[in-house]
């Protein structure tokens, strides 16, 4: 198993500007994500210090290098779910490996968006989760479905096969997005997949059926929300770090509820800028640095 | 009298930083400070963005381009004094004019040094005081020194002499630095300025005398200490801001107990970094603009 110091999640600006830091410390680095997306397509006229136009790529370029300057290892690799460990410290499964981790520091962008599922609402709480390390034990021998398409959604449903043998995959109607690797542990658990979108959800109380575009009316226990890559509020579920209005909660050292855990950038909330994000993400470095100096050394 | 929306004290990264943001909302901007200087000698390396390393001057020259380009009008000007405005809002004296403003942004980084005074502690609240819009009232028609050397010292000792005709300013053994136009203002109330540094107080309880390097022993009620030029923690005072370990007390959003007035950088406290400066000039921005939205338009 991999094994470093500061694990960053997130190759935006909060997450690179935390990694210059804590290279620079001497602190074992890694960070991982792919394609970072800053400010869209727009340019950038407001972060102090470029006073010509920048574009969102071009900085993020700059940051980048800068980063690895200071031997920081950065990979396209997206987390797919985050554990505590045995001795203490993180456990943190990727679409490629796992890796151990004395810290966090999470900068992970916007969050979740909403499943497009009709009447979801109706069944939060009685059938509908987002975190099966927090609610899969719940649905012991139960039908349970993972609505998602990417190997987050694949995690998730073999995480789930330890509690049920009735798993099945449900893309909204997207295309199947699963790498060869899963694909194949899905197999082995008779993991089925079904590209349809989901037309109406069934039940008095507690969900109990679900209406598919395709196949029709199955029935149906629980339904497990696992859209696209697992977002800060996935992990927040999972390691219970307090959020508030759908962002981590942190305080001014950028410090969540569970020792080791930090955060920075638009996932904290507040003002979505850069400037904000890359003056977290050093502050974040900052506490992580401490943390792991007092408690993993 | 000079009007503007938004004052900002100080024109080091978060000043700048709040000053770009302002600016591109089309709020009148106006931005005081004198030759920042930014990590000391120090060249940069950790700021994102920055691959190479870039010296502190380069870094502030960037910012204030982008500063102008936004139209905010800069000044090298230093400010006296904040007072509450009679109709809201708040009056600003520098060392050459009268500004009135809706809000302010506080961004004077790293505060006020300690005293030269043997034993200043002993007689802190019992005639050391840092404040004259606070303190003055009690010193009514008594010996008071304003121990500085500058046009912030000569600002103390006029308001000052609105309680008592006995002023004095002591530089503490340095030489003096105050504009003629202060100069003229002092001689017009007699207030008479020593240039020696204080070896001694003298008082049981509460002070009583001063014994300087040159003249020796002379009596006095009460000293108060406007060294160099006006820090936050000066501000705070007059102002009635919170403050803790010498540093202002900001929420997540850099407001300060007082609405209006924000606050940024190195005077916040904590991680004192150009990255956090930056984004927090940022957040403080966005808090002043939607404040005179709300209160002054």
């Amino acid at each position: 198993m991999d094994k470093t110091e500061v694990l960053i999640i997130g190759q935006g600006p909060a997450g690179l500007s935390a990694a210059i830091y804590t290279g620079r410390a001497g602190i074992k680095t890694e960070i991982l994500g792919c394609n970072p997306k800053v400010a869209g397509d727009y340019d950038i006229d407001n972060y102090f210090g470029f006073p010509e136009t920048v574009s969102g790529k071009e900085l993020l370029d700059l940051g980048l290098k800068q980063a690895l300057r200071f031997g920081t290892h950065t990979e396209c690799d997206r987390v797919v779910s985050i554990h505590y460990g045995e001795s203490g410290g993180f456990t943190v499964k990727t679409e490629t490996k796992e890796i151990e981790t004395c810290s966090i520091i999470l900068s992970t962008g916007l969050s979740r968006k909403k499943a497009p599922i009709p009447g979801l609402e109706k069944f939060e709480g009685k059938g509908i989760s987002y975190c099966v390390s927090c609610d899969g034990f719940f649905f012991k021998n139960k039908k349970v479905v993972v609505a998602g398409e990417g190997n987050y959604a694949a995690n998730q449903a073999l995480e789930l096969h330890e509690y049920t043998n009735d798993v099945t995959i449900c893309t909204l109607g997207k295309k199947t997005a699963i790498s060869q690797e899963f694909m194949d542990r899905l197999d082995i658990h008779g993991i089925k997949i079904i590209e349809d979108s989901i037309l109406n959800l069934e039940g008095d109380d507690n969900l109990s059926g679900i209406v598919y575009s395709g196949i029709g009316a199955a029935p149906a226990d629980g339904i497990f929300i696992a859209l696209g890559e697992a977002s800060s509020l996935d992990f927040a579920a999972s390691l219970g770090l307090f959020t508030k209005d759908g962002f981590i909660t942190v305080d001014r050292d950028m410090k969540t509820n569970i020792p080791g855990i930090f955060a920075a950038g638009d996932c904290t909330g507040g003002f979505l800028q850069i400037s904000k994000a890359v003056g977290e993400g050093a502050v974040a470095a900052k506490s992580a640095i401490d943390f792991i100096r007092e408690t993993c050394r």
